[in-house]
């Protein structure tokens, strides 16, 4: 399998159109990955992906963990094989989930001890364990464990916050180095030459049978050899700590850096703000990952700072909601004023929705709580925020994205089409 | 467009090969109707029907009377168009919605009084209107409104209502004459020729704008020239009665006609006993459809006396509820015994479902609650039961039904392949 790699192919101002290749294949970016949190996007199929355009999906470390659990889903050989999706995937590292879904949860140096949301069994979340259980998932991106702080946070509780998602990056990476059986130090400097550093793995001396179950077992299986880790920058709003955080962060070293503990509730303006403190400061030939975000003008904010990689439930959630995005702006599809509209969703889109059926029909299907309304509502929203994307690397190619920018901006800060 | 028309291409005993056209195309006899309750198979998209093999859906008139409304879908031109299905589709009369979802109902010789079940209001269901709510829907094939008796019920009520349904098919028939043009006698006789006596029917004529709402509006619009509609034998599970039933609706003068009544709770053998008493007095040159069978097995049986048509929620409802049906029984797929199966639903189906993943993926979906749970395990048993019917349709060219019918029973009368 090749190594994790990236080049950038066009600039646009700090916008970057690139190109990120995994162990299963490669991604154009900027790139937009749709959010399937328990191992399926909610009411897609692979195909469906494939045909909206998706090109690498997101994994919720956590949900697998605890459901049906790592060790069973290495030993059906992993996840691209477990859920039929061969295309590039990226999980999270179970923190985020496991700090908003658990509860009891408490923090201590070791990692998160927590009790499963589905049974309330107690659990602990180490750095150690993150970096096994997604060696085990074989995503060809892990992501470290770090700590998501409740907002607002004091000063000095977002300084000492960061000093240890830093510590945990540390420690993660060190276990996901052992694990893919390199010496600290041969991914971080020369990523592009990884692969042959990296032995053989001998995937049958996994040790014992692994047993089902959310604990990580003794001896994790490397699923995905030459799988990609990267570390996460946080520092919430605070431009020191966001410098400190890339300091330690990048002085541990990683394939590719992300900027995490945002879209949880701030101001707009103080996201595109980090964003753009932070983004300059991480290495110009890795992909730079804003997690959770966002909107499509959220998404075209951060590819001008000089983000690449993004995910989101906005498209998938609104989507069974009956919000969906259209080239006219926001459309609540329940609104009485479809109920007779014979038009498609939006005129401009080719998706299998729009080629297909009306919005009187979609407005039927969703007031009758059909699952049809779920599913034909997501493969439009992610076809729109996919087609996005699209549109946001040609306007990088052509010099064009500032125009691009504009456009979306008055597309979605206008009143909802519908309201 | 065609008249509707039948011909049988080859026998084995009782049981016919044959060809049915409508409006919309010609189904392959026998055929199996998956159910579009509110207008969509539920988890399906049309795309994913024709993948399956479906050739004809069938609508619930009662449901989508009262939402989105008859009116609304004629003019948006029609079902076939509103749902984005352009092959056959059947609509029952409603009849069957109003006794069982209605409240408060109660049967009058003008119809059926009920209250919604969406929101309480009080509508009335006659042998006119479910003629004329029909004819704007626009299926290929309309249903008689006929009185479904609650079992059990005495000699006398069964005879009483049996009467009843008969004098609503006369009412019934009429008005579906009425509506498409035609004189009383023009399409009873000779079906095959019928086309040329339908007077070509100005669309522009239907009257005022139509109003949405479940109502049927004064003038309807006829959406689907050339619409078939299908009487129906009643009689509960007595002879005699049924007798009586066959000989009314035969008078009046059907294009086609159904077995009614059956597969509300009574016994396999009382159902298998009314068919074989029924099937063989309708008339040769027609299709004769049995409403609401049935399991694999029940089909096999009535299509050994000589039905044609069958719709059943069974594989849709048994999907969403993890029951699946395969070559080697039924299967639970929430079983523990499954976690960890690596091979498909069922090794001999090529559907989409089964080519794509393990059964250890698929329950893991199910437990979890996923959409997509719904999405595949329908595919999967709709794909199951259309494969069915191919094999039906080929026994009887070559002479073997009896053999598929034993290896059915086999099949399916052996405890649960996975209890």
């Amino acid at each position: 399998m090749p190594p994790f790699s990236f080049r950038v192919l066009h600039t646009d101002g700090a916008a970057r159109r690139g190109e990120m290749a995994t162990a299963h294949g490669v991604v154009q970016t900027p790139a937009f990955m749709p959010v399937g949190t328990r191992g399926a996007v909610k009411g897609m199929t692979p195909r469906d992906l494939r045909e909206v355009g998706a090109e690498i999906i997101l994994g919720n470390t956590y949900h697998l963990w605890l459901r049906p659990g790592d060790g069973l889903i290495a030993r059906l050989g992993g996840l691209h094989r477990f859920i039929g999706w061969d295309g590039p995937i990226l999980t999270d590292s179970g923190g985020f989930q496991a700090f908003s879904l658990g509860s009891k949860r408490v923090i201590t140096e070791d990692g998160i001890r927590f009790r499963s949301h589905l049974d309330g069994s107690e659990h602990l979340l180490t750095p150690e364990g993150a970096a096994e259980i997604q060696a085990q998932l074989g995503p060809d991106i892990a992501m470290v464990l770090d700590e998501c702080l409740a907002q607002p946070a004091s000063m000095s509780a977002v300084r000492e916050s960061t000093e240890r998602s830093a510590r945990w990056a540390r420690r993660c990476r060190d276990r996901f180095l052992e694990l893919q059986g390199l010496d600290s130090g041969d991914r971080q400097l020369d990523v592009n030459t990884a692969e042959s550093r990296i032995p053989p793995l001998d995937l049958a001396r996994g040790g014992p049978e692994l047993v089902e179950g959310p604990n990580p077992a003794p001896q994790p299986r490397v699923t995905t050899p030459g799988q990609a880790q990267f570390g996460i920058i946080q520092g919430g709003t605070v431009p020191e700590l966001r410098t400190l955080s890339v300091e330690k962060t990048l002085a541990i070293g990683f394939e590719a850096y992300a900027i995490g503990g945002l879209s949880v509730g701030e101001p707009a303006d103080a996201m595109y703000s980090v964003v753009g403190h932070t983004a300059p400061q991480l290495p110009a030939d890795r992909p730079r990952y804003l997690m959770g975000v966002g909107t499509p003008l959220d998404i075209v904010e951060a590819v001008s700072c000089g983000v690449d990689l993004f995910d989101c439930v906005m498209p998938t959630r609104n989507a069974r909601n009956g919000q969906l995005f259209t080239s006219g702006g926001r459309l609540t599809i329940k609104n009485a004023r479809y109920a007779a509209d014979e038009g498609p969703l939006d005129a401009a889109c080719a998706c299998y929705t729009c080629r297909t059926h009306s919005r009187a029909y979609l407005r039927h299907l969703f007031v009758s709580g059909e699952i049809g309304a779920a599913v034909l509502n997501t493969i439009h929203n992610l076809r729109f925020y996919l087609d996005t994307m699209a549109r946001v690397r040609h306007a990088i190619v052509f010099g064009t994205l500032e125009t691009l920018r504009q456009s979306l901006q008055a597309m979605f800060s206008r009143p909802l089409s519908d309201s």
